[in-house]
């Protein structure tokens, strides 16, 4: 691994970004297709724990996992007027079998809904099969034709959660989003990614959706990244794929759709919004390596501190932490160079003083502070350490992306906002399409949409929209986006 | 759930099957698309439970997990001359992305090959970059042109896990396979599969490989069913993708590797050997549902009933036992035929009877006997009989499997086994590709290979080939396959 010295964040963040994700080997952006990438052992692994935390938070709320294909025909991918609209001009077509070509084509699936509805309406009778709450969590594919950037912009989105609801009424349709904005605030808080929540605005929203609501973060170039988002289907595709239900009376009643979606770009966001100049920063949580050993030898003394460390390392294994032994017969502070780079959230040193004094010294990899403390308490000063580290990158996290939200009232202050501060402006809006595109074309930003997140900003009800001078009691979020 | 009376798992293998998976909910075989199916909720939780098992051998012996992209484009996939043979006329094409004809095809992976290994190339430079032992579960495809039957014959492979190593020396690659069938022996060993390992015969393996080993076991028709693979590749892809290492002398050499698979045909397995004419039994390792409660109410003494049920619920779940409590409003035997059908293998009952004396009564699904025992002991008891059925079950489908197996040394003898008596035949073999396809016309089955299974027949070495009559201290098995 080369000295990373010109790494700068803030400064030069798409090349902090790529020297990050590629050379701690989350993922390999080598492969010969534009768009596709590798998750490479530590990726995959810090990958998997992200989705832990997914996956506990969806089981614990009734949510069952599921697995549909990955193809999908062409008329059943056609049959929601607005969504095949949405969607043909970016979806991989599979056209051969063999040598022969295919009667009819395949879409390899861009999202799901056309491929699970289909059967939903197999599954659904009576109003006692619903409802039904099912996810996912696959590979699908966009055709991207814009510049692809790893984790972000991808044409194979190799970290698709997806899920999908059916209720009888419209009023659980709507319970169920309040449900799925819930398990997204959840999720996102326990790794400490900030977001606001916006609805977005009509010309923006799903395609076959009534209404989207996104979470959004902000990276450190300034730009927003959209993490989540939460759609209330109404009976759209319901209607489309004739998925009904016998009611109590025996009345046969369209049934009232939600989908909710996360991608791998919470991954991107965990390594942009933690890390610093010295590499990544990850969460104890979902950290692949938690704690690392590094050997501080001298001569003559080499095989107590190994014992020792030894010691250490059964010790913290056999608790369950993620732990690594770096024998490597290079220098410590290369070492330790090296683990701040990957992230690791813990080092602990051990050299001849600390096996003398019965000691560790513990590095925390957040704020570089340095400790000891004794063999004895050890493990509970470790899990201590993690419950501050998680809880000083979050606040870290929120601080610095509070202070990049601007309440103001013109569009110029907008335009400042969102062209020179990195920032997130929110301005009145009437909600209104019209209004909301002028707005975009003035600023040269987007329209994240009316902002739902409580506590960003108050709304006193004499706001005037900046276009059409209406009075609103509604604050639109607007940035410059991923 | 409608009565299965006509359940017959030995004369009506087909049919039980498709009932079975099907009914219970693993799969759903009503997608539009031939050979693509849905993983239902309670086949997905089987399912992870299989791959938790196939996870931990791996990670426990060095493996690392991986994703590599689906698509592969076509000048890639052709790099290996042998490989591009065999699956060009199987693999699917997709040509199109939105509205555009693309430069270059891209395959759907039918194995992943090409896609690692032209990344193997970069990861590689110096002999400390190996070996490399890494894996990955992902959905492959392959356009059958034949019959598709769910798990078994499809067109999505959903669960494909795929391991891929490279190595300096040929002696390594050999240590690798061996690893790789003690791997494999004890995953299906777990799952109480029994199984024949063969050497394929040369006419018959894996495109690209030297030789190819496998694992095939038993179906309840008779016929045998490959479940895992495991080749040598030799140099062979590491000359088609200039995969080199600079050995301690600082001489370029091309790298040694291997492979091995497993599929969702490990799930057809299981369900196939360890159910009967009730329906599925699951291992509880493995089963969605280890314990079902039901309630025996009579009237007047419901309430006591159903709180001594929750209790015993809590208590399980509290120990991490996966229970379910059915409160449905139908009788209890309707239940008890439900979750036998579903192959639930504990089952608990708990009457006025029972909550008088402080006890529940218990039956397990495999034998289908019933005991009492008192609440005090219940944890303990049910841990014994997990371990008890799973040993019932993995006892009596090597018994069955062992009574069907057949050494003999006439061709006329194994015809009769594989025509007519569902049995593997054994017989001696020189291993000549020309022999084995001689023997495969005359019996009209197929020669899995050369046994490398120890204990399942004695060879003398004194045996000679029935077709070249040649000495030979080799058995070829021979049945009719899937």
């Amino acid at each position: 691994m080369e000295e990373k010295t010109s790494l700068d964040k803030f400064n030069n963040f798409s090349e902090w970004f790529r020297t990050v994700i590629t050379d701690i080997d989350l993922i390999d952006t080598r492969y010969p297709i534009k768009g596709c990438y590798v998750w490479r052992p530590y990726g995959f692994k810090l990958r998997k724990y992200v989705l832990d935390i997914i996956r506990r938070l969806l089981d614990n709320t009734g949510h069952e996992e599921v697995l549909f294909p990955l193809l999908i025909p062409e008329d059943i991918f056609s049959l929601e007027r607005e969504h095949i609209k949405g969607f043909e001009g970016e979806v991989y077509w599979v056209t051969h079998g063999g040598l022969r070509r295919l009667e009819k084509r395949l879409v390899l699936r861009p999202t799901s809904e056309t491929a699970m509805y289909s059967m939903f309406k197999k599954w659904i009778h009576s109003h006692a099969d619903l409802p039904i709450k099912v996810y996912q969590i696959v590979n699908i594919f966009r055709y991207e034709t814009k510049a692809t950037k790893p984790l972000i912009r991808v044409r194979e989105i190799t970290t698709f959660k997806e899920a999908h609801t059916v209720h009888t009424t419209a009023e659980e349709a709507e319970k169920q989003i309040k449900e799925a904005i819930e398990i997204y605030s959840k999720f996102f808080d326990e790794l400490g990614i900030p977001y606001i929540i916006s609805r977005r605005p009509d010309f923006d929203k799903f395609a076959g959706a009534v209404y989207s609501i996104a979470f959004d973060t902000l990276m450190p170039d300034g730009r927003t990244m959209q993490i989540g988002t939460v759609h209330n289907l109404g009976q759209n595709f319901a209607k489309a794929f004739e998925i009904t239900y016998e009611d109590i009376d025996g009345k046969h009643q369209f049934a009232h759709q939600t989908c909710y979606g996360i991608s791998e770009r919470v991954i991107a966001a965990v390594v942009a919004i933690h890390g610093d100049n010295r590499g990544a920063i990850f969460l104890p949580t979902i950290a692949p390596i938690q704690v690392v050993i590094v050997p501080i030898i001298y001569k003559g003394e080499e095989e107590k501190v190994v014992e020792a460390c030894k010691k250490v390392f059964d010790a913290l294994k056999y608790d369950g932490i993620r732990v690594f032994l770096d024998e490597r017969d290079i220098s410590p502070g290369r070492k330790f160079y090296d683990w701040e780079f990957r992230g690791v959230p813990i080092r602990i040193e051990i050299g001849p003083k600390d096996v003398a004094n019965n000691q560790v010294t513990i590095v925390r990899r957040d704020t570089m502070e340095r400790t000891t403390c004794s063999l004895d308490e050890m493990k509970d000063v470790i899990k201590k350490l993690f419950t501050e580290i998680e809880e000083n990158l979050r606040k870290r996290a929120w601080e610095e992306f509070r202070k990049r939200i601007f309440r103001v009232n013109s569009l110029r202050e907008v335009k400042e906002i969102v062209q020179n501060r990195r920032g997130i402006a929110l301005i009145p809006w009437c909600e209104n399409d019209e209004c909301g595109l002028k707005i975009r074309e003035e600023v040269e930003g987007e329209v994240l949409g009316v902002v739902l997140s409580k506590g960003i900003a108050d709304v006193t009800g004499n706001e005037v929209c900046p276009i059409c001078k209406k009075q609103t009691k509604k604050l639109a979020a607007i940035a410059k986006t991923y």
